[in-house]
C-alpha cells in the first residue's frame, strides 16, 4: 500500500512536523508487544498543535489515509504498531500540564504529558494522579486513556477511566469536540467520555483531558508474604476479599517471576517461597488496616514480614514494577492480561500452570490479584514467537472466558487479541461496535484493523 | 397520533402482558417531575420475562411504535413521561436478585429490583450497594441504570455508572445483548456498558445488570453544623476539599429547606441558623476523620453538634432524604440539578438567591456539596407553570453553564432540560450523540423526543 498521489505534498505544506526520515519511520513502526511489521510506516507527524492534528486529520480523511494514533509507544497490544501505507500521528510532543486546581482538585493536561510527571506535579499540592501503570515513568496520559490503563493503585481507587471527567478529542474528519465536563458528576447527554476512553485509538485522537486528582494518603504501610505456591497465595488473596478488606494495593508474584526479578536486581525473593504476596494499605486507619490485612495473609504464609519500613516497601513495591522487564531481560515474551472473577483466581493460576506443562513452555506469572487481573507471560528465544507459544496463549484466552473472566483487563485488544474479541463479547455486540465505528469514522482511517 | 393498523393485535397476541385499560394507562403516562402530557399512551406492556421485552421492542421496531421504557416512573426530568401514539414498556416486574457473590462482591439483578432492596439483601452478607439515591426505597435498579443516579453516598463511592460492571440490553429491534463483565476491570472493546448508563432508555432497554458490591463500613459517624447564611456553609465545604478530607457525605440545606422540613417532619433545624451542612465519615478511621471533618466545618460555624449519636444521626439524613417530599406538600416546584466546580458552590448559591430574588420566585436549595451538585427547587402555586418560573429556571441553567458546570447532574435531560443540552455540549457533539443514537436505533422508535 503506499500514499495516494498529492497526499504528502499537500499535508508537509500544510504541517511542517510531518516527516518521512527513515530513522523517525522505523521508530514508530513498533510499540512494546513484540509485534513486528513488514516494513514502516510511510510518515510520521510529530504534532506540536491541536492545529496540526486537525489539520493532519483532516487531510487524511479528504485522502482516505490510514492514521494511527502513538503517544509513548509502551503499550503492550500492538495498538501503535504501523504498517506501511500508514500515517503516524505521533501527539507525545503535546506534553503540557495546562492548569491544576487544588481545591477542585482537577487537572487539564494535554495527551503527551507522562503519567508519572503528572502524578508529581500533583504531589505538590498534596494530591496525585491515581492511575499508575507499571509504565508510569514512560507512557503518556493519552496512551492511558486511549487503552483505559490500569496499575498497581486501581484496586483502591480505580483505573484511569474513573479519573478522566472529560476529554477534547479530535474526529476523524478534523472536526474538535469537547466530552464530559469539569465538574465531578454529570449527566447531560452520553457518556462520550467513557466511549472514547479505551477506544484505542479507534473512534478519535484525543488532544486534551479533564482528570480526576486525589488526595494523597497521608500513610502508606506494606506487608509481604509468601506462600508454598501460586495457588495459597491467590487463596489468601481471595479470602482478604470474603473478610471485606479494602487494600489499598494487592500484587501475587509467582516464582519463575520472583526468580528473574532476583537475577536482575539482586534481591532474594525467590528464597522466601513459591509465590510471594505485597499488600499494601494507606490513609488514616493504614495501621489498623495492615494489621487486619497481615492477619488473614498470614494464615497460610511460609513467611510474612509486616510493617516493614518505608524504604523496604518501596522496594517490594519496586520488584513488582520491575517484573516485565526482569522477565525480558530472558529472552522475548508475549505477554496476557486476563481478569477473572477473584474467586476463581486461585483456579486460573493454577491451569495456567498446568497449561504450561501440557504446551511445554515456560511462563512466568504475576498478577493485580486484588481485581483478579493475572499476566502470564509465556517466555521464548528471540525471533518470531513459536507455535507452541501461541498455543499456550490461545488456551490462556480460553482459560479466560471459561472462568467468566476478559482477555484483555488493562492492555487492551490492539493488533494481540483481535480474533478473541469477538469470541469474548459475541456476534451482536460486535456488531454494534462496528456500528459506533462507522458513526464515527465513517471512511475507517483510525487505527484500522486495530481492536475490533 | 396513532398505533398502526394491526399492531395491537399482534402484539396482544405475542404478549399477553399488553394492556389498554384505562387507568393503567393514566398511571404510566407522567413521572415525578409534573411534566403532564395532553392524553395518555395507547398501550402498556408490564413484561414479566426478557422473551416479553424482545417480543414488543420487535414488534415496535416492525410497525415504528414509539417505545417508552419505564421503572417506577420516580424520574424527575420527564424521562418516562408518555403521550399518545407511544407504548410504555414497563420492566419493573422484572425484579429478581438473581445472584450475589460475597467474594467477588457482585450481584446480578433484573432491572425491576428495587434500589433499598438490593442495599438491604447485600448488608446480609456485610455489602452493600453503594448508590443511593434520595428516592432508594421506591426507584428501580434499571431507572438508576438509565439516569446514572447519584445519592448521598456517591461523594465517597460514586454514582451508578461507578457500581455497574456489565449489562444486558434488548436493542430497538429486539436483540439481546451482553456488555462488560463479571470482573472488575476489562478493556475488551468498547465500553458500551458506560454508553447505556444514563441513556435514559433512548438507546436499548436494560433487562439485567452485574453490580459491583461494596463493604459496608463498620461505623458512620456524623457532624452537622449550622452557618449564618448559604455562602458562608459553603465556604466551609470548599474548605474540607482544601484540606483534602473525604467525607463519606457531604449534604447542605438552605434556610428554606429547613423550615418547610421542620414544618413537614416537627423538627427545628431553621433555629439553628440559615443553613446546615450534615457531613459523615466512615470506615476504620470514622472517628479521627469526623474530628477533622468537624475541625474545618467548625471554624464558621453558628451552632455544630459533633459525634452525635447513631439514632441522631439517622434523623439527620433523614432530613436530607426528605427535603424534596416535605417542599412537595408547598405545592408545585420546578426541580433543578446543577453541578459546578466545588470552589464555585458559595458564589453558585448566591447568584441562586439573587436569581430568586430578580424573578420575585421562591427558591428552596440544597445541595450534594461535596460534588458541587446543587439542587434549586422553584415553587409555585398548584396548576400550569408561571412564566417567571421557567424564566428563574433558565437563568440557573444559564449559571450553570456560566460557572463551568451542567445542567444536570444526576436526574438526566429527559424531555425538561433538552433545549439546553445542545448550549451545553455544543453543536459537533451533538452531532456525535444523533450518529450513535441512529447507529444503534435506526428507526428511532426508543423514547424519541427525549435527552438528545
Ligand atoms: C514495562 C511496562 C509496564 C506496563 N505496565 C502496565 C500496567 O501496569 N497497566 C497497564 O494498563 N498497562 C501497562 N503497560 C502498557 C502501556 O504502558 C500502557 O498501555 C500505556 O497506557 C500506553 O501508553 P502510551 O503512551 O505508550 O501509548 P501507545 O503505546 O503509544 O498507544 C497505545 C494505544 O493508544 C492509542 N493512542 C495513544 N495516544 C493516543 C491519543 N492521544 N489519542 C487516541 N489514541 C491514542 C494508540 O493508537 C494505541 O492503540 C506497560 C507497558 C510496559 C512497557
Ligand atoms: C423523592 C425523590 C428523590 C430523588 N432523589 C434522587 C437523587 O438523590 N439522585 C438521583 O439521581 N435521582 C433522584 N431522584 C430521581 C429518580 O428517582 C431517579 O432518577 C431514578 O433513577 C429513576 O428510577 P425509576 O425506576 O423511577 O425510573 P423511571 O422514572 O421509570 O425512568 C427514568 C428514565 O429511565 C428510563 N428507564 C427506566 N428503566 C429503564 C430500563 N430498564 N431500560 C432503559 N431505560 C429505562 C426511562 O425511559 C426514563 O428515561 C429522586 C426522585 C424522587 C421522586
Amino acid at each position: 500500500m503506499t500514499l495516494p498521489d498529492g497526499f504528502l505534498a499537500e499535508l508537509t505544506a500544510a504541517v511542517p512536523a510531518a516527516s518521512t526520515g527513515a530513522a523517525e519511520l522505523a521508530a514508530v513502526a513498533v510499540d512494546r508487544s513484540g509485534i513486528l511489521t513488514e516494513g514502516v510506516p510511510d510518515v510520521v507527524v510529530r504534532a506540536t498543535s491541536v492545529g496540526d492534528v486537525r489539520t493532519t486529520l483532516r487531510l487524511a480523511f479528504e485522502h482516505r489515509v490510514p492514521v494511527v494514533p502513538r503517544g509513548a509507544g509502551t503499550g503492550l497490544a500492538g495498538g501503535a504498531v504501523a504498517a506501511p501505507g500508514t500515517l503516524v500521528l505521533d501527539v507525545s510532543g503535546l506534553d503540557r500540564i495546562v492548569s491544576l486546581d487544588p481545591v477542585d482538585q482537577i487537572a487539564h493536561v494535554e495527551p503527551g504529558v507522562i503519567t508519572a510527571q503528572l502524578d508529581r506535579v500533583a504531589g505538590e499540592h498534596g494530591l496525585r494522579y491515581a492511575p499508575d501503570p507499571a509504565s508510569a515513568a514512560i507512557s503518556t496520559i493519552g496512551g492511558n486513556i486511549a487503552t483505559n490503563a490500569g496499575g498497581l493503585r486501581c484496586v483502591k481507587y480505580g483505573v484511569t477511566r474513573d479519573a478522566v471527567l472529560g476529554l477534547e478529542v479530535v474526529l476523524a474528519d478534523g472536526t474538535l469536540i469537547s466530552t464530559g465536563r469539569s465538574t465531578l458528576k454529570g449527566v447531560a447527554g452520553l457518556d462520550l467520555t467513557g466511549l472514547f476512553v479505551g477506544s484505542e485509538g479507534t473512534l478519535g485522537v484525543v488532544v486534551g483531558a479533564t482528570l480526576r486528582l486525589r488526595p494523597l494518603p497521608e500513610r502508606t504501610l506494606t506487608v509481604a508474604a509468601a506462600y508454598a505456591g501460586v495457588e495459597a497465595a491467590a487463596r489468601a488473596c481471595a479470602a482478604l476479599a470474603q473478610d471485606r478488606r479494602e487494600p489499598a494495593m494487592l500484587e501475587l508474584l509467582d516464582q519463575a517471576t520472583l526468580q528473574v526479578v532476583d537475577d536482575a536486581q539482586g534481591t532474594a525473593y525467590a528464597a522466601r517461597g513459591g509465590a510471594l504476596v505485597i499488600a499494601q494499605a494507606d490513609g488514616p486507619a493504614a495501621d489498623s488496616e495492615i494489621e487486619a490485612i497481615a492477619a488473614v495473609l498470614g494464615k497460610e504464609a511460609t513467611w510474612i514480614e509486616q510493617g516493614v519500613d518505608e524504604e523496604a516497601s518501596a522496594r517490594l513495591v519496586e520488584a513488582r514494577r520491575l517484573a516485565l522487564p526482569s522477565i525480558e531481560t530472558k529472552g522475548s515474551v508475549l505477554i496476557e492480561d486476563i481478569c477473572v472473577p477473584r474467586s476463581r483466581l486461585a483456579e486460573a493460576f493454577a491451569r495456567v500452570e498446568e497449561i504450561a506443562r501440557r504446551r511445554g513452555v515456560r511462563i512466568y506469572s504475576f498478577a493485580h490479584a486484588g481485581d483478579g487481573n493475572l499476566h502470564p507471560l509465556i517466555g521464548y528465544p528471540p525471533g518470531p514467537v513459536p507455535p507452541e507459544v501461541l498455543a499456550a496463549g490461545d488456551d490462556i484466552f480460553a482459560l479466560a472466558l471459561e472462568l467468566g473472566g476478559t482477555v484483555t483487563a488493562e492492555h487492551g485488544i490492539g493488533l494481540l487479541k483481535r480474533s478473541w474479541l469477538a469470541r469474548e463479547v459475541g456476534p451482536d455486540a460486535l456488531g454494534v461496535h462496528r456500528a459506533i465505528k462507522t458513526a464515527l469514522d465513517p471512511r475507517g482511517i483510525l487505527n484500522p484493523g486495530k481492536a475490533y
